[in-house]
């Protein structure tokens, strides 16, 4: 192979590691957004019409993801103690787009414990823009042994090596 | 140093970072293959004759995985809603073989919150496949205090940096 | 762009992504270390003079560090079963230094199950030495609803995407 095909290959490979390494550190900005009561760090996350869809009502971003994080709900969590965990994802980039899939949790303080009130999947659909990966969309199934979160689960392994 | 030479140590050191991803994308599939019952896409992480031995019964793939993945047991698990969580892995890349160590959680629905039924170290040895990477044997130990589990964590502190 | 200028690019960039891989593999070193009274391979991770603010004391490495972790309080834990889980951090590297932010628990076993018995947000100042990536500070403050452990979430805003 020559040198020219040699730098394409190993700029095209790289961009991809550098890809996952971005959409692990944007996934994981999001905890310590939302748990510190930082509502549009929390909503830049998304593209500007991006969706957070946790079943139920259907958010759209910027405005009403920031309404969210500041209602009196989400600022009693800020104010007890809360991590908004987000497990390792399994991504999948394809060019622009990409894919995760995680599990997460809210861990809440409990007097001297901590406790798992909410456990669920996620998938994300991911979009590479002028300002780098954003999440056009984050589906999120409580872990509730349902069909619905199953199926959330079952598009990780779509394309599963 | 040449450009033949430079093009050779990029390509080996692009392709060692590229492993370590592949690898943590490979242990995050797990969870949503057995957490939605998918039996074979679990049972497909580990090479034709792959160990789990998590205690008691070492059992060997695919066969025997997929019929626990099928027993009743951990079919109640998959219907009340259940995270098998693997945490982020400590990996070691040596050419065509890795070992990965990390913490696993059984984390289980019960009423309206979700409490951790199982707590485990892990050692996976993995080895490059035609086909990607794959699991060799996965050693489990549940988090007890004793000797043998200590053992597991130490095995991911060799090689340490 | 001419060869040398794009294999420069190259080399740099990898760089960039090697060392976050590593930042991980560092971070989560630390778990199987203290989990099994490995206390001197736990105070490795940091630089001679390095620091652990968990709030009240802070310590400096490696003696206070090799002295905690072999303290009754935490061998306690270590023989009851415990997991001091480090979940994916959100990493900055610029050149010589880094930054990590993640949340941390220590998950204990308590008869037949685990809980989670301190959760906490850390912010990691890292630095490259001749021996790889060491800590330089770890600030760890508890999940308290406090300003300060929401100070310690936003430094993982800093520098966002």
């Amino acid at each position: 192979m020559d040198i020219e095909a040699r730098l394409v290959a190993l700029e095209t490979r790289l961009r991809s590691a550098e890809d996952q390494l971005e959409i692990i550190r944007l996934l994981n900005t999001y905890g310590p957004a939302v748990d510190s009561g930082s509502a549009e760090a929390a909503a830049d996350l998304w593209v500007e019409d991006g969706i957070y869809d946790a079943g139920g009502v259907t958010r759209f971003t910027p405005e009403a993801l920031i309404q969210m994080y500041n209602d009196t709900g989400h600022q009693e969590l800020v104010h007890t103690g809360a991590s908004h965990l987000t497990a390792t994802p399994r991504i999948e980039v394809n060019g622009d787009t990409a894919e995760a899939v995680a599990y997460s949790f809210v861990v809440l303080r409990r007097g001297e414990e901590w406790f798992i009130m909410r456990g669920a999947i996620n998938h994300w659909s991911l979009v590479r823009t002028n300002d780098g990966w954003r999440i056009k969309e984050r589906f999120n199934r409580v872990l509730d042994g349902t069909p619905a979160s199953h199926e959330v689960m079952r598009r990780g392994l779509r394309g599963a090596d």
